[in-house]
């Protein structure tokens, strides 16, 4: 991948130092309090105390924990050393409507460098009419990230009413081409949805991706190759059940995916449910070992 | 909370130096002649005075007072060492409609230090279509309040069309939401209206929102944990009566609240009825030490 | 008024030094041929010369002449310590609608400070759907008079659909509030225009100004009450007959006003006319000795 | 003027040292390629290549040539001290509609003076929506110009509806306005349309304009005065014939303008009728010495 | 072209000592991944791998490959010395419509100094309504590349309702003007696409164009000259066949082109095709030596 020094340190802390520690990669984020509001805590109460959330990264063995500079400065410190930072530099509330998404900083790379974070993690909106915004915002981000040596996660999503009117946000045609993009302007990782085959819309994407009929892992094979050099993260997305969820994760892996980033997935289960899912998921990366 | 030298300073001054004294916070501001214009102090044409104030601040031993610079400079250093002064950083009025709410700048962070404030204060606009200029503004404020060690208090206030649609401003729905983004963008202390539950909008609000009736302290518990480390302020809001008032004072306090921050409700009130009722909580306060 | 060093040596020109030297102010501004267009030099076209018109300052003994960047780099020279500069620092052409009324930058403090000016003059237009960016451009200005040590006069003026649906640009409601506005934002001086009771459109005011009928005089004192520490100069507007024009100065006066600041009810009159009102106008200041 | 000496080393060059060199101007203009497109140099096709206009200016005399710095830096350096160069720094298209004319900068006051220029050119659309961004942006340039001593040149040029509305861009009342304009925010020359009278649309324009029928020769007089001490050119406009453009040239100078600009009516001409046409204005010229 | 050392030495390395080496040009672009999606690909999925890009540009011995920062930074090390760089600093999906076409920055002309690129890539979209903020910040990166002694490509695409409406973006009017545009805010070469002779929206151009049918090579011609002293390179466009394609670059060379920029008519072919394409294309252009 051609990293620079401060690259690769920082990287090799999350691939061997912590987490599966075989090259894999395994993310516990955070973010949806901003993203979606507390709605998404209800589930499991706990999961509304950062700290719990933060033990759960520690005993769980996570990669790292991504989150917003407000958490980050009230509780990463504790756990300083124990699991490594990913600092969500952007983001939005999901009130207004999504026409025009775009996700304003909410810190910058030298806050990430200053917290001692093993990464930035960048939202960027494929297809959004805010585009030209988001491009040159997200410039000056890599921009920052190259000149810290700080490796850059970019959460590549499709959004707004032409991607919808090509296929839909989760789209092969939509997730294929976000992949690309996240690539071509310096992502070192890329966060994506799954794309899903979906047969009643499937006619709106261009040729050939209308008739282009995948499965689950060619779906995400194929977008694997679009990041090209860029190592792929497969979202969790909202709560599945445990069969589901650990599939996800398994297609993740056999399509070349570097690993997942499960959130709602983890800490929307109790204590207990959480923990093993995230031990069971430890066991499977083992064989994927890079 | 983590807080940094500087900020732990400036905090102790006004949680252990001033106002109450015990870890709690009483807050009086003045910055409603520039969001509703004079019209608010024709209850009690004293208000208008500026000295006025400072002299009920003082006298009514307030942990701070919070008002814009073109007040700070013309009147606070009469009374330097007296009364903390909360810097307010940005305003606007209400003039033109409220559509896509956002507050601009009147001061920075630096004036704050260089007028010797305890803290800075920032109205961010949850929800409104112009949340992205407002979180990036947002996230300028924080950087320079960590630089300087100032403390940062939001002004977390749901706004727009989509938080009408969705339950209204004072729904739980939205100030959960509002006290969750303060937090995560790096709030110290949030600034919350009291959520209301309305039956008859109840149902606008998502799910569970929608059927979770509460009392008001149950409704200020709830944003109070969703603040997570971040502590919280209730404000006054428009007058209420005596019994009222303090009552408000007193379901934010049971409820976990930090203390509060009561402008209308105690300038509104003539100089006796004013100091009674600031003495009234001061003793209220006595019961909620940290 | 708690003045910088630096404001106070400049404020003490143009009220102790220059004009009627006894703590009144009576400026003469020469802006309108951006605001208007040299539309309003036809009455008098010697009005057009700017030449004339800082003759007219010098012999008339202004306390100082206002006006853009462009006059000030080619005319001001020559009369050097004879008549104060008050530059002024933003405009605008009426040529296109007034409904987001906005004046941008037509120079900056620093070029205040290289002219030898002796105060800054910034128009902000209260309620205009642009407020956003004009307080944000205020901020930017007063910041640069706190670091120069420049006094700020404010032309506060509301504009915008909003004012208009609630009473007018001139009604008491909006001139008190762009009075407040003015002063809680940072002026040293706001320039006003003397509040009018409309008696056709009382009613679209908020109450209680809608039933607060009002001379000329109690209009003006209000608006002095809610500018605070801020000194209160009113503007001339249009050309009046001579008695008017005097009586408004007088009404000024009586109000609390610091002074006037009198253009075309100057200029717009033939050289002896103007200087005998400029001459009539001195005597009534006599009466008001700061 | 009150000039600075770097401005006046360089107006010096341009009206004592080249051209007529009697204290008259007489520029040739460039930038239609840019503004217009390459259709305006069908009537001459070699008027497409910069060397054969370059050749002209020098053969013809021409106090100094104005164009765009893609121009400038591959062409000037041979013509070194032969002829003046005016940095024209902004332009735009007009494929898109007009409606919100404004031209964005393509070079820099510094990459005037990098290029040994002895002014710099700016329009100003008087009158346009983007009044607002056109003014702030003629601020910055006015202040680069001082910085540098470089004299500044601005195309003031009414547009949009609401001119259109009043009368029309060639009106007296939209040309006498931004003569006053650029007067005010710093111009040191101001390059005109020669204003027309209309009958059809003369009351359009607000009164006394709309009564005020006029000569070629008193618009430009009216137009003169109002700039003020800044200069007047006026631009050639689409060609004419000779004797046409001869009598404008002669109006120009005997209603008091120092100068003319003209492009198309030179180099829409073949080599010897612009070289006699220069010539023959030069013979005008002789008569008007300053 | 009185270029200044740095560009001369970066120019003539793409020119005399990589691809034909004779002063011709034949670049290799591999943008498309972000312009239109990996949907390109598909005709040959060997070109997803910009390892395989980077071998054809090598084994093809192009004057230089041009592509963006990410892929840049993950691949070129490897290459480093074998290919020159045009780094493309600007960018944008196809994906919201093209109303107001404009490419964000998503990396600087510094970054391509980093890379040891030898030019920098900008694509202008002349006609857009977003010309405003097009030319600003073309006029940036113009700054920093004579600043750095960078070569800049201009990719000079008419766009935009207005253009569509006259003709069409492949109209001789739109490409003439792009051409000539390009050339007046600095391009040191030009990127355009062959203008079309379509009788069916000719009438639509203004006249003169609209009567003059021309053959490919007088289009191309014509285009040339209004380029001024700024090189024109004819873009491949959409995959052509073998005869086709040769024709193109042979009707461009002839034209007075200093040379091609192919991408899907190089990558779309498989490796032996497309090495032969390239071979053929070096033949002809030893032909053209400069």
């Amino acid at each position: 991948m051609n990293l620079s020094t401060g690259k690769r340190v920082r990287l090799h802390r999350m691939m061997y130092e912590h987490g599966p520690a075989n090259g894999t990669l395994m993310f516990l984020p955070i973010d949806q309090g901003l993203e979606h509001g507390p709605i998404d805590f209800f589930d499991n109460p706990d999961s509304m105390d950062t700290d719990w959330i933060y033990r759960l990264a520690v005993e769980g063995n996570f990669s790292g924990i991504a989150l917003h500079v407000g958490l980050a400065e009230k509780y990463h410190k504790a756990y300083a050393g124990t699991v490594p930072l990913v600092l969500k530099l952007n983001g939005k509330t999901n009130l207004p409507p999504d026409d025009e998404a775009f996700s304003s900083m909410t810190s910058s790379v030298e806050d990430a460098v200053r917290l001692g974070a093993d990464a930035a993690g960048y939202t960027l909106y494929v297809g959004s009419p805010s585009q030209d915004v988001d491009i040159a915002q997200a410039n000056e981000v890599r921009r920052e990230c190259e000149r810290y040596g700080m490796p850059l996660i970019v959460w590549a999503y499709p959004r707004g009413s032409a991607v919808k009117a090509k296929g839909g946000v989760d789209s092969l045609y939509a997730v294929d081409y976000a992949a690309r993009v996240a690539c071509e302007i310096g992502a070192d990782i890329i966060k994506l949805n799954e794309p899903v085959w979906n047969a009643s819309t499937a006619g709106q994407m261009p040729k050939p991706y209308s008739t282009m009929e995948f499965s689950d892992e060619e779906g995400l094979r194929k977008v694997v190759r679009s990041a090209g050099r860029s190592l792929v993260l497969v979202s969790g997305g909202s709560r599945l059940g445990d069969e589901a969820a650990f599939r996800k994760a398994q297609v993740a892996m056999e399509a070349g995916c570097v690993g997942l980033i499960f959130g709602r997935n983890m800490w929307q289960r109790h204590w207990d449910d959480a923990l093993s899912m995230a031990q069971r998921i430890h066991e499977l990366m083992k064989g994927f070992a890079q």
